[in-house]
């Protein structure tokens, strides 16, 4: 794949994007409307309410994608030039999946104070930040300073866009299960952006903290570790459970957001019947899917990968958050906001899938079970369902 | 004019610009490529030579429209964000001109030592950094400190761009009217970005510091002066001179770069023969040129507006010096290129005109004379004759 890839980034013009005029601009005339002398009374206007900036800018469909290239794909710190092709990337996805039009600016800067003090400042240009691939716990402090200082929506989607797709399709796994989440015992595997928020995101949807085993790199997280910082720390629980696989004994759910091949036949052996799997280490998930269903038949069962069944995307969420966010002008992305993308999101994988979506996938069927716990990337029902449900909670919890 | 230029910026899709995909991404095939997993190759091709991001990012075609709204078009300081609807213009007109990607940064922050950082911490993102609208004198620091601290070509074209236009037109008038610039006496309105620019290239192309007379708000700045800031000092000379009514007395050339219909009949009348006036104030210009040829026949005039002949527009330029600078790697834009740039431009004038430009602007003819000093903005051929000039310059000078 490698030349491929590079092929695909360097034929023709080198990159993915473009910047296209999107206004008449051929003649005189045109022109003298698009700048110099017309383009003084947008300035006036917004000069005088610059909530009119919305009308006369491209604001209100432009994010940023923000990076300081501290925690790139799974390549950690690539350093802010390097990030740039994912970057570019991620603003291709918006496009092509919501029609937001986004660019990509990467910041060498990895101090928190100056990284949020230099989006803080370039933020008029934008109707939303999506910060990206920064590395935890510098991600959390960023994205709450932000947040504060900002009357656009910020949203880093590492941490909850990885935890509105993972709790759909855990909350539609367990219902394929039988089970409920308040009762699961969890077992999550890594405790960086994304591990600390699905688990936040799992209390917020009725999950209890005392079913929940929490790993990082030294093992299981508990209270009498004294090497946590705050984000880890309330995690911290009373157990004697220390390796993974003390956690995985009689475990319902495994969430990996670690390492490929982590996960050995015992442990998987070892958790509790109808047990879920979300193994989404990328590119190599925690266990692969085959080795899984081969040690036990009655594991429900995803993955970061497209070429198994049920992928977590986060290409399932941030298209359409930052859809509803821009187009009802919401402030913030709330949590009520998140769960209500949760939620689109399993009612749409219980809805019969349309003939357009079996075709792009080339498939003669799929129907909501062990094999279709979340939508497809690709279908077009997305952008039509999820942004209604968001923009609804936006407005009844006052982000709109 | 204000209805339609409102009605132009919001009316579709608001704003001018867009964001759009230049590469295929339609299938799941395609989205591998682009993003997870394809993309970690060209992020490692960029680690391990950073200047690969020219073969694999649109960096190599990237220029940011920068500015803090400080000094917006005529209208000062609008701040950042009202500042807006002018750098998406500035961006249109680079894709138009030259085909350049860019996009506008609108940067809350007026201090200069916090304002360079902010740029310099985000422009790994760029190819090119054109700062825009930036007010006098803390646009000449910012400048001269982001071209030491980047190895990407970082431009002021308030202050370049206008002067490599208006030396251009105003040595082909001195042409026509069989003046040297050497022993020219010039009159210079606006000690701003513009004026101290374009003064400075003046003395590069031959003009002799004791011909200029530079005014500010304050009248002649001459040596006897003490409010004079490190830009303006240099242009004090010794002079009983003080007004502009003093200054204009046998000037041969005056560059206005101030305010609308500042000379009066008496000034023009006091003029050298055949002189030179560039009325360049937007958009009403120190004299209309109906009212100077009235006073006199023998005066070469040109203005900022489209609706006369000998328009001083930047357009002529920056989309050129950049698609140079970008297409050859070079470092900066240094004075050899922007002499070169002003002498394509003059043999651009006096080379015979296209039927297409003659066609676009409804002309039956345009030969170089009193009312054709410069190519016409719409003139194709800008694009064929200008890059290569400044490409070699840039080559011959160590620049690229």
């Amino acid at each position: 794949m490698k030349e491929e890839a590079l092929e695909y980034h360097r034929s023709g013009k080198p990159g993915k994007l473009s910047v296209e005029i999107c206004k008449p601009a051929d003649t005189q005339k045109d022109l003298s409307l698009a700048y110099s002398p017309g383009v003084a009374f947008p300035v006036q206007e917004i000069m005088a309410d610059p909530e009119r900036a919305y009308e006369y800018t491209i604001k209100g469909n432009l994010v940023a994608v923000v990076t300081n290239g501290t925690a790139t794909l799974g390549l950690g710190k690539t350093g802010a030039l390097a990030s740039k092709p994912v970057m570019e990337g991620k603003a291709l996805l918006f496009k092509r999946f919501s029609n937001i039009d986004s660019f990509d600016i990467e910041v060498d800067e990895t101090d928190v104070d100056r990284f949020v003090e230099i989006i803080r400042k370039i933020s008029p240009t934008f109707g939303g930040i999506n910060l990206e691939d920064i590395a935890a716990p510098a991600c959390f402090e960023i994205e709450r300073r932000l947040i504060e200082a900002l009357d656009i929506p910020v949203f880093h989607d590492d941490q909850h866009g990885t935890a509105i797709i993972s709790v759909a399709g855990l909350l539609n796994a367990l219902e394929i299960q039988e089970k409920s989440l308040a009762d699961a015992k969890i077992v999550c595997v890594g405790a960086g952006a994304a591990g600390i928020a699905i688990l936040n995101l799992l209390l917020e949807s009725g999950a209890q903290k005392e079913n929940i085993l929490l790993l990082d790199s030294k093992g299981v997280i508990h209270s009498q570790r004294e090497d946590l910082n705050q984000y880890k720390r309330p995690f911290a629980v009373e157990t004697d459970k220390r390796t993974l696989a003390d956690a995985m004994q009689g475990a319902d759910v495994f969430l990996g957001l670690s390492v490929g091949d982590l996960l050995s036949d015992e442990m998987v052996l070892s958790m509790a019947e109808k047990p879920v799997i979300l193994a989404m280490a990328n590119p190599y998930p925690e266990i692969l899917p085959e080795q899984a269903h081969a040690l036990r038949g009655d594991i429900v069962m995803g993955t970061g990968r497209s070429d198994y069944p049920n992928q977590v995307n986060n290409v399932l969420g941030f298209p359409y958050i930052f859809r509803a966010a821009l187009d009802c002008r919401a402030k913030v992305i709330n949590t009520e906001m998140k769960l209500a993308c949760v939620e689109a999101l399993r009612a749409l994988a219980k809805e019969p899938v349309t003939e357009t979506v079996l075709k792009a996938y080339g498939l003669a069927e799929l129907s909501f079970g062990k094999d279709y716990i979340l939508p497809k990337p690709t279908d077009p029902r997305l952008l039509e369902k999820l942004p209604p449900a968001i923009i609804q909670a936006a407005k009844d919890s006052g982000a709109a």
